[in-house]
């Protein structure tokens, strides 16, 4: 282990101390791939684990930062501290495009209590779903009471933010028929907690009814998955999912599921961060490397089939 | 490069002459991913090409299938030779539930001018993708004129069934407002065809107008995507459907890109199945290695973080 040198040592500190402005920069230096970065969250990785980390997904427009803000709202009101993590292109956090009546957290700006940082995810699989990681990890180790993870329902990436989550919510909205049909074909993962946000549409009885005969199809895991209502841009309904997301830590908690669903996913981030490393050096090499090039050239030509092209390309790296 | 032996040489002379039963007898050793699987698509690759690639994705419910089995009635209407492959796992074909009037498909079963073939996908990551993959290639093989991938359109994957195919058609129907949503917030992959299917529906009319706001919104890439609506249980707009693809396949033809999207579709195979191989071996070792075993369970107790476990995952593999 090589010694940290001063600054990263006094960042540590300042990070420790839960100072905001050491936070944004640790995330600024992860999020440039930095070498300070890696060893900042080596040094703080010993302290992480004491904040719950709520993770929001569902497809764009629901409303999950108008969510996020309103949960803020009312954790903000028993001094819990927050940090808010976006990993959604189509996320208005990422957007910068912060219109005050439209995204509540508009307000939280200026407290301290509240740590917002968005990530620009599209295309950059491994490299940016780790640097999320890392980001989580780094608020949680300054002292942050919840991390609150925004990302877009598209799973089966190699490493998945949301997999690092305590609890997982799906926000859905009258009209997001896909995700009821993706829920009931068992395509799409069963989250903990689901919410049907932006109430006051007409058809949100038919929803819920829906949600819940796709839920009744779903295995039972021993946990009643709360489907509730909210309109988080009044901020009505957002107590009821405080409280869910509560009794399911709770219930993961006695259950002695939290700790396994955290080794789970704590193993399958390492497997998931060498293996965005590995194809990020495979296609460096496909760049850089003449042999590799002209592998892929005989593919392009049928000469050689892709499978067996893939069987050369990682025999030539064992040699 | 070894020697076939004579049960894969007649095999593949049979595959070459296009029989239906050596075409199920290939596909299936590439699923059980047997060498021989391998083996005989290394001694195709060369014959493949040929045959039209066209990929089908949507969320589940919305009559992908039918669609598809509309599609291959008018094929079949100029004697054109199909060969489908559902990895899509809310797909009829892959329950294995055929009920008549639903699947349009039913009635191809005894025509050996069509051949049928389902993947179950869940869970599998890079080895069912590959599997596909290559019995698509055995299609192609087989003198098929077009290859159906039927896909549920979750995307990010290590290896994506659709990026195999040279024209991608989006199936949504009235009630996809997730999709609607994901293609404005730019986080679905672009297609080359929109199909509004189940246009019987009264809010068809709005959906397209949606369909063409969200397409309005993205980059021009010299292609005008055509949204066109289908009721594909009565075989309407299919002619149209067939049109579109047609007309994609002559531009893509005419600009250069057929040949330029294929060299890069092989490519990123290439790329994907080695990463899924390298993956699995990852959790292969995890399991069978006490060393790295106890490097994940340093992780699970805060020891060492996630980043820097991979790395010394990394490290160890290349010792």
């Amino acid at each position: 282990m090589t010694a940290l040198n001063t600054t990263t040592d006094e960042l540590v500190e300042r990070l420790r101390a839960g100072e905001p402005r050491a936070l944004a920069r640790a995330i600024t230096l992860i999020e440039n791939g930095e070498e300070e970065g890696s060893a900042l969250v080596g040094a703080i990785f010993a302290d992480t684990g004491a904040a719950r980390v709520i993770g929001f997904t569902g497809p764009p427009g629901v409303g999950k930062s108008t969510l996020i803000g309103a949960l803020t709202k009312q954790l903000r009101e028993t001094d819990q501290t927050v940090g808010v993590l976006s990993v959604d292109p189509s996320s208005p956090f990422t957007h910068g495009a912060l219109l005050g009546d439209r995204i509540r957290l508009a307000e939280h700006f200026l407290d301290p209590g509240v740590f917002i940082r968005s990530m620009a995810s599209r295309g950059a699989l491994g490299g940016m779903a780790e640097a999320a990681l890392q980001a989580a990890l780094v608020m949680d180790a300054a002292g942050r009471d919840y991390v609150l993870l925004e990302t877009v329902g598209v799973g089966q990436a190699e490493i998945d933010v949301i997999d690092h989550a305590d609890t997982v919510v799906l926000a859905l909205m009258p009209g997001s028929g896909d995700s009821i049909q993706a829920l009931k074909a068992g395509v799409m993962e069963i989250p903990d907690v689901i919410v049907v946000n932006k109430s006051d549409h007409p058809l949100t009885d038919t929803m819920i009814r829906e949600v819940k005969t796709a839920l009744a199809l779903s295995p039972d895991r021993g946990w009643r998955i709360p489907v509730l209502r909210t309109e988080a841009s009044r901020g009505e309904g957002v107590t009821e999912l405080r409280e869910a997301i509560e009794a399911h830590r709770a219930h993961i908690e006695a259950e002695g599921t939290l700790a396994e669903r955290r080794a789970r996913n704590l193993r399958a981030e390492v497997i998931g961060i060498a293996t965005a490393r590995l194809r990020r050096q495979l296609e460096a090499q496909a760049l850089a490397d003449g042999e590799i090039e002209q592998l892929l050239d005989r593919v392009v030509r049928r000469e050689i089939d892709p499978a067996r092209a893939a069987r050369e390309l990682l025999e030539k790296r064992a040699q």
